[in-house]
């Protein structure tokens, strides 16, 4: 593989990752539109459509992670590189893992009938645009979400093409294979189960629990570290430590997130004030607000079960809310973030690694968890 | 990888391929079963799902063709195998191909609104029958619809897991990285042209020749053999010489499909007389009807075009039908695709590859593009 040396090195800081990515997709874009673009317009298109989203925006968080777990198995985590693995090598597959997330989302953004995604119009409905722009008879919405599959799918099959290919030797690759083989499957299960909890109405929290564990944990956090882990070579111990404090901060994520979801200002969040209730989506902490006020106030978790996805007026966000931190779930729920967060910190401080990694994840994860502040 | 060693050996015929991956498949699916099934029951139900799909019928004929390319290499072909890799190990890495399958037809049956599939219902079907057998509110079509999505993002995550953890050395996997990399890609892009070409309601036979090259051609026959090649380490003049052959036979194949869409005897498709002209398929042969009878019978033409997708009695289909023979389209396809059989197999015939090999792939493109016999 042929590439421009860059000024990447083994040491470079987590935050350098998300523009050091950026680059490296632009480049990997480049290379496919010259296989790929004379083929046909209609392709040429869909590679265009791949990009818009791939480089629209995101914050390459899998990524950071996967870097973080390159860097804690040479930092303390008894690792080493092959000579024949060069540094810009490991962040084409790191950075691979934006590719999966494209595919995730651009699904997603299909089941949820979603129009907007970063403040663009969704894989789907631009295609549909395009029907209707081309002036086609026949069914522009459908058009819109098989151009949008087909566009998934590409970029499930170029997140492999990106890791395969990215120039790291073979018995890295190999190691890296568990946490991929893993990662691709939890994430799709936790899509699963995500649909059929919002389909069948259960009001279970273990159900809600496992789609943060596999949906945002370990697709998130656990995998990508695993990942990064495996790449250089960590021990098992190392492997270990990582993917238990992952889990743990991504679990915390999410319950900050569906904190966000009910509380968040929509100065800070750009959604709608208690943007999961007017939706009615099922998080752990409503979830958690039901079975609670259904032993304590049971009228009081009727006027939430009812409001779920229906409410429209501040006022009625507002009771809804008070409800949710009456029945203690509120309180509940952060501090449970909070203490994930802190388990993992302390394991993180304690634990074998470089001085250097340790402070760097930790401060990544303080923000994500802590992003009220 | 642990496995009950069988009695398949490298010279078993290319008619034993689809019972032999028939039983990989069962094993595969084993495993993931007893990995997966725990994790929570619609997790569970989807991996049945998928294993119904994959098991419940298929000719296996991208393995077949894959295996082909094995023994070719090995016959002739000028390759070897490491000492590491088994018969066995080769049999898993062709019977991915399946699993690739299994996602482009999931996929297309969303695409394509299909309520079954092999006399069964479509996946979206099933999940949205059980939507509705578990007594749910809301959009039962649109959770069939999201399910379906999921299971075959699985299957195309699996494909690449079945090949990978397949047994086969490291060199020969990446020797197959090429084909498998092309492929993915390939048919992803002739579904996005062939969707666009339904869509845009081209007569350019040359967009319909593209959807043949990419979705049939080199998906089902061009890059199997190619796969196949790759993994027995055939030298450059034999991935030629079957590329080529491999994408005459494709093209052929799907023009003498296309022939049966229109001509086909009920008694032998198992689909109504005509079923591409009562669902207004764009293929191929009604293209170069509709091009040529603008010229000759414009009459013709026009009552072709407002049939295409509006016929519905027998004699509507017949006399669609004369209008295809009329304007010498029908002869035309017909002698293409014996023109292009007749090409590859002389190739085939003399070259370098061993009379063993060449007689069964021979007989296989023969039977392909002979089906109305």
């Amino acid at each position: 593989m042929t590439y421009t040396p860059t000024s990447w090195t083994l040491d470079r800081p987590l935050v350098d990752v998300p523009s050091a990515v950026d680059a490296e997709l632009d480049r990997f874009f480049h290379d496919r539109h010259a296989e790929i673009d004379d083929l046909d317009p209609v392709v040429a298109d869909g590679v265009d459509a791949l990009e818009q989203f791939v480089t629209g925006g995101g914050k390459r968080l899998r990524p950071l992670f996967a870097w973080a777990g390159v860097r804690a198995a040479l930092d303390g985590g008894g690792g080493t590189l092959s000579g024949s693995t060069g540094p810009e090598d490991l962040l084409r597959a790191v950075g691979s893992l934006e590719f999966i997330q494209a595919c995730a989302l651009i699904h997603d953004d299909i089941i949820d009938h979603s129009d907007t995604r970063r403040g663009r119009p969704t894989t789907h409905r631009r295609f549909e645009a395009s029907h209707r722009g081309n002036g086609w008879s026949g069914d522009a919405v459908g058009y819109g979400e098989s151009q949008a599959i087909l566009v998934g799918d590409l970029a499930f099959a170029w997140a492999d093409d990106m890791l395969v290919d990215s120039g790291v030797d073979a018995a890295s690759l190999a190691r890296a294979r568990e946490p991929w083989r893993k990662m691709r499957t939890e994430v799709i299960a936790g899509q699963m189960l995500d649909i059929a909890l919002e389909n069948s109405g259960s009001e279970d929290p273990a159900m809600s629990e496992k789609v943060n564990t596999y949906k945002t944990a370990a697709y998130t956090v656990e995998r990508p570290l695993h990942l990064g882990a495996a790449l250089g070579d960590a021990d098992a111990r190392t492997v270990d430590l990582l993917r238990t404090a992952g889990r743990e901060i991504g679990i915390a994520f999410q319950l900050e997130d569906d904190h966000l979801g009910v509380f968040g200002d929509p100065q800070v969040t750009g959604k709608a004030a208690g943007d999961d209730l007017r939706s009615g989506k099922r998080t752990w902490l409503v979830m958690r607000a039901l079975a609670t006020a259904d032993r304590t106030d049971p009228a009081a978790a009727a006027r939430l079960r009812a409001g779920m996805g229906t409410v429209r007026s501040d006022a009625e966000v507002d009771e809804l809310r008070q409800i949710i931190v009456d029945s203690g779930a509120a309180a509940h729920n952060t501090g449970r973030a909070r203490e994930l967060t802190d388990t993992a910190v302390d394991a993180l401080r304690t634990g074998h690694l470089g001085r250097g990694i340790v402070d760097e994840l930790v401060a990544v994860a303080e923000q994500l968890t802590e992003r009220r502040s």
